[in-house]
């Protein structure tokens, strides 16, 4: 039975987060009943990254195992049919590997956060950025970001209720630039914690704000304590843009 | 009493234009109606590009009459707080001259098409883009584009409603450039007629397309004609970006 990798894009808006939850629509129960309408029986899909209420993603990645003798374009846009008018869509299809997995094949997945920092209120980006009302010094959250480079304990930027068995990770990339009122934030990991994108830019934001230097970041950090984090940043702004095989 | 020039931003999905009308919520109205909660009377607003349904605009400029003695961020700022939660925004305000007025004043007006050419339907781009599912040559339409710049009569390019004494314009720009799977297109002009960017786009794709040459738009627009003009592109795509003064 041919395995079948595919990206996904989709507005994080109407959903209760990527995985199938009882209270509401997932990612995941969307895609999983549009395949079903492929009349092959139910599929499970499994994904690289489990995004939260309200995040989106423009390269999420899954897998499926697919019993019929489709090319992989039939079955993109198959899906993307029955998807509709849903905000989620398969942007490639391929086929992979039997061994291939979406989760655990994964060898680095890449963020982008976006803040827009002005004084009147989201139109056109509601729900697609996090609105600050004050001009954040990018320049200095850049350079305070570099604290958290390399492997740590990020106890401190994990939610409480993670379920990864250990605290330590890799951060490979944290990035602060401008691009007129909009302040992107670019991370990159093997893996993150639950919540740790959100919860190192909002501790960024208070540097941003002037209210934290770079070492109260590191003093953050190096605590190990989530009651050091600042408050999270809010999911609207967060965006999965890219995982690496 | 003084006169505020305003910037507005919106998402234009929900109304039926700028424009009051009896059969929906307006760009317009939405605004005068949150102007009239700020307890100085009815205030009718007037705006630079009276943009169609659907379409959108970070750099609208309207003026109005406000018969306070307000800083223009208290004008802002009320505004705005009576806006929400609708998708627009003031996102500049100043105090302007007396004979200050947001559609004569107008020296150039600034719109940009965006078109996503790729076989996936959109997700994070619906209501933003025009999906196109195949892929478009940016470079043909860009060098067909410059056909259409100078001082011409648009006849061909003009709904047939539209109610511009004259169909003679002097089209500035028109620019296609390709980013990924977004081909933008940018015109600027004085002032444009009815559905003129939309009909130069719808156009501008058939030669993307390879089905008109830069020849084939130079005839349509020869014949002065609106049965030659290709397709109108949808109003998702079109944003009025800024208006110089």
């Amino acid at each position: 039975m041919p395995r079948f990798r595919l990206t996904i894009e989709y507005d994080g808006t109407p959903y209760v987060g990527w995985q199938r939850q009882a209270n509401g629509v997932s990612v995941q129960s969307t895609i999983e009943d549009a395949l079903e309408k492929l009349g092959a029986g139910p599929i499970t899909v499994r994904a690289a990254g489990r995004t939260d209420t309200g995040v989106h993603a423009t390269g999420q990645v899954i897998h499926i195992d697919f019993p019929r003798d489709w090319t992989a374009l039939k079955l993109m846009d198959a899906l993307n049919f029955h998807l509709k008018p849903a905000p989620v869509a398969a942007t490639e299809v391929a086929i992979a590997a039997a061994d291939f997995d979406s989760r655990f094949s994964a060898k680095a997945r890449h963020y982008l956060y976006r803040i827009v920092d002005r004084r009147a209120p989201l139109a056109l980006e509601q729900n697609r950025a996090w609105h600050v009302k004050t001009r954040l010094d990018a320049a200095a959250m850049d350079a305070a970001a570099k604290v958290l480079l390399g492997h740590h304990d990020f106890t401190t930027f994990r939610a409480t209720h993670c379920q990864s068995k250990s605290p330590m990770k890799t951060l490979d990339r944290l990035d602060v630039a401008r691009s007129g009122d909009v302040v992107e934030i670019r991370a990159s990991s093997r893996s993150f914690l639950h919540n740790q994108v959100r919860s190192m830019v909002g501790s960024l934001k208070l540097v941003g704000d002037g209210k934290w230097t770079a070492q109260d970041l590191r003093a953050a950090l190096d605590a190990a304590d989530r009651t050091r984090c600042g408050p999270v940043a809010p999911a609207a702004g967060l965006c999965l843009v890219k995982v690496d095989y």
